[in-house]
């Protein structure tokens, strides 16, 4: 029976290599810091001590980690998966990375005979937890194929954009509309509780309108409760944004609003509120 | 039985004084220039020569104006409104305003023993023709329990949000919302353009996720054909940025994003797209 | 003896009238808050009730006041100039306005056979204590030359610029730049802070080179010493970059940067740093 | 006689190595595109056909490179500097880059047992001809010692900030800050000319009071006559713009007003201004 590796088990990272053990799948996984896999082990899943350990013993391995630095360590560091990676195996790596890093783990992994998808998902702890993600994978080809069950246990949309870079990139293009979009809510909701309009109306006539979409629905309850518990890290966001300036940066293409947004949340890292959700750049805009 | 009146025969007050007329109301039309009321007059409407002269016939008198300078003119300027309202007429003013000028009409207007109703709406051309707008009614009660249900034909949901005032705040703060979520779209379109993604692929990625959103489904359509008919006029999208600055300004509350925002419609207003729709932002993000 | 008024003694209005009063005119001052003439009167000069009776009284009435509304109710309001002037007398406003003001204020004047001279100057508090301010002057010649000598009083450089208006438009674009200059400096000086730089040692570097100028000289030293006592109060930086971009609304300019100092600006003020030096905008960066 | 040698013969190598040769020491030029070393050959220099020839033949090697991915190629690449290393040579380098670029380059010629000192320029072609730049050098001080001399045929005010990626870090809040200067230039004097102002009077305003500046002077020549010919060219302004976010990013200090006038410096590379001088930022600005 096919062996399939988890690495990371973040927010994110728990809830979808608990959908793989849920669906049936043998699922031996990893994290950094090791407490986090006995919520994994009570279920079924082996765990294993490294990366390589992982990648030894699975056919296939998938990774969900917090940026690309991690990404970087977790392939090439010591006991990283590079050095186990043998002709056949296949990683597929769901971290929101810039394409350059994706292409540089995908060109060191297919040089040992392996194969690589990059999968970024679209959606945070709900969605993860559903099995409703959107999954934008880009690379080989019959590796998709063959992880496609796995995949539809996780997501509800799955695309193949075509070669390692695609995915980082749309995934890049998604995010940043999502940081703008929680920037306009967040500034309209501002200007609407100091202009004494009640929030609850605000949120309610956007719903109605061609504007309303499940994340103003869903983040709204966060700012009308003041409370803003981490389905998606405001540090992550801004990281996401920091890659969409930069991918700008290297096509020559200006974002001027994204930029202030960028700046926006940056901000609210400063004023310490990177480990809430991201929504609670409420916060840093209402008192300054 | 009572007369209704209609002045401003734009994009939207054509639509709205048409599903008026075709409500069965008796209703008279006027518009700066006069070209614009032969339509609504082909289908039963009165046309009078000024703003006074439909309000000297009519009981009540709906209008529907670019912006503040023209709602103020069309109030105070000469043949206007003001000089017409006698005790119990009432005057209801969908025009999209800052509050000063609303509650500068309203005081002119309440000292001439008339009512007055601010009702700026949400939504364009197409909800304005099925008769599925947001109506912010402000003010006089008595005026909008009378006018409840002429609204009911323009408008799919109608609030009475309390004082003058209240409507037009409500208004700025969901077209803040709008043009920062606009902006976002584009910018993530010409991001992922220069990154040789596929345009409806991200609208389609967008669409299946929580970003999913009418406006975006929409106006993706008008970029993907790379053709803006004015739904909603640039310009206006722009002078209501203005007035969420302006707002901003007076209540100390810093707004980052929705003044990059603005600077960008301002840069595609002087590259000469003021009067295309809102969505030819796009145009001005790909070749500056 | 032609008789001189001074209207307006916040930190700029008072050095101004203390230097005429030194120079050898007699000034007859008023002020909204009484207390503020106790200062001008110990060295000679008159102290009148209301701006009416300055004018009354005088052959030329200068004006400091704080903002657009100051200048309009010093003009307009109850006991305001207008109601005292008569033919051939002058009124120079030395006040920061918006163009239109200014031109109301002319018309107005005019009307009644006074003549006009809008006079916004640049500098702030030393400036104006060592009589080497720039004074932007526009309106009635004849005026102009008859109180250079006053002027000359007050500043180092004097310019006519033509029609009223063209010293106001020419007061936003030295403050626009000035805003700008303060927010690229605060931003410098936050990130080498960070950087682990000595900001000595930055001030020192910029001072050696082309960037080098007496702002930076002057404001550094108040970083420096983490005191901001207020030269030019960061409410009025403020107010005039939204001069600035009411400016740019009108005439179809963008400006981008000048946009988000302007909200940085705005920050600081919600942050209630309003009453500071605007060069405490430095401390709204360095901790959000 | 102590060899020295110069790699990158740009607008600022050149100006540099020149001021070298004729400061009578003997000097080794390599240039990427062999045609600029012409001009110093015809000085008196000798040429080399790479990097790792120069330092073979030199004790000293400065280095005057356009970016970090020319720095480290220059240094890393084949035939780069770190093969030719042996202990007790030392290499300087004045390109503008990232610390960790610099410490990457340091540690790497250490470990061979070579001498390395960072040293960015403040100042741009006028500067380096004229032997006037601002030196800011980190790193080994023996070897800064060692070249003060030759420093002070290039600059008229070194320093030494102590450890390698100081320099980086003050050059890049240095011309930060001449990003946001030039920016609110620009915007004023767009704004100036839109309200029929006078550009040259503007110019003399601003130098008359205390925002008055070389840069100023300078750069306003250049908008004034509308002839951008390069001193520093726009997209090497941006490029440090883009290394000052990078650094904010990383030290979590957010720079919203860099951020816009980034974006701006963007949209004219955008608009095919980058090989012009920095101060075409105008061009973009006055029609979009």
């Amino acid at each position: 029976m096919k062996q399939y590796g988890f690495l990371g088990l973040g927010i994110m990272g728990t809830a979808m290599a608990t959908n793989l053990v849920k669906g049936g799948y043998p699922v031996t996984v990893w994290n950094r810091s090791p407490g986090k896999t006995e919520e994994l082990a009570a279920m079924g899943a082996r765990v294993a001590l490294s990366p390589a350990a992982v990648m030894a013993h699975c056919d296939i391995t998938f990774a969900m980690l917090s940026d690309p630095a991690a990404a970087r360590t977790v392939c090439f560091g010591d006991q990283g998966v590079l050095g186990a990676m043998t002709a056949g195996k296949g990683y597929v790596d769901f971290s929101t990375v810039d394409a350059a890093t994706s292409l540089e783990i995908r060109t060191a992994l297919i040089a040992r005979g392996g194969r690589f998808l990059e999968a970024p998902v679209s959606g945070s702890k709900k969605p993860a937890e559903d099995g409703s993600l959107i999954i934008l994978a880009a690379g080989d080809r019959s590796l998709y194929d063959e992880v496609l069950p796995c995949l539809e246990k996780l997501g509800k949309k799955i695309l193949h954009l075509g070669a390692v870079g695609n995915g980082a990139r749309m995934k890049i293009v998604v995010n940043l509309i999502m940081g703008g979009m929680m920037a306009a809510l967040c500034e309209g909701l501002a200007l609407g509780e100091k202009s004494q309009l009640n929030l609850v109306e605000i949120l309610d006539v956007l719903d109605a309108g061609a504007l309303g979409n499940p994340l103003f629905r869903l983040k709204g309850e966060n700012i009308i409760a003041d409370a803003y518990p981490a389905a998606f890290p405001l540090k992550h966001m801004q990281k996401d944004l920091r890659l969409a300036i930069d991918l700008g940066d290297e096509l020559m293409q200006r974002l001027p609003c994204t930029a202030a947004v960028n700046e926006l949340f940056k901000g609210a890292r400063q004023a310490a509120l990177g480990e809430e959700d991201f929504s609670s750049l409420f916060k840093t805009l209402r008192r300054p």
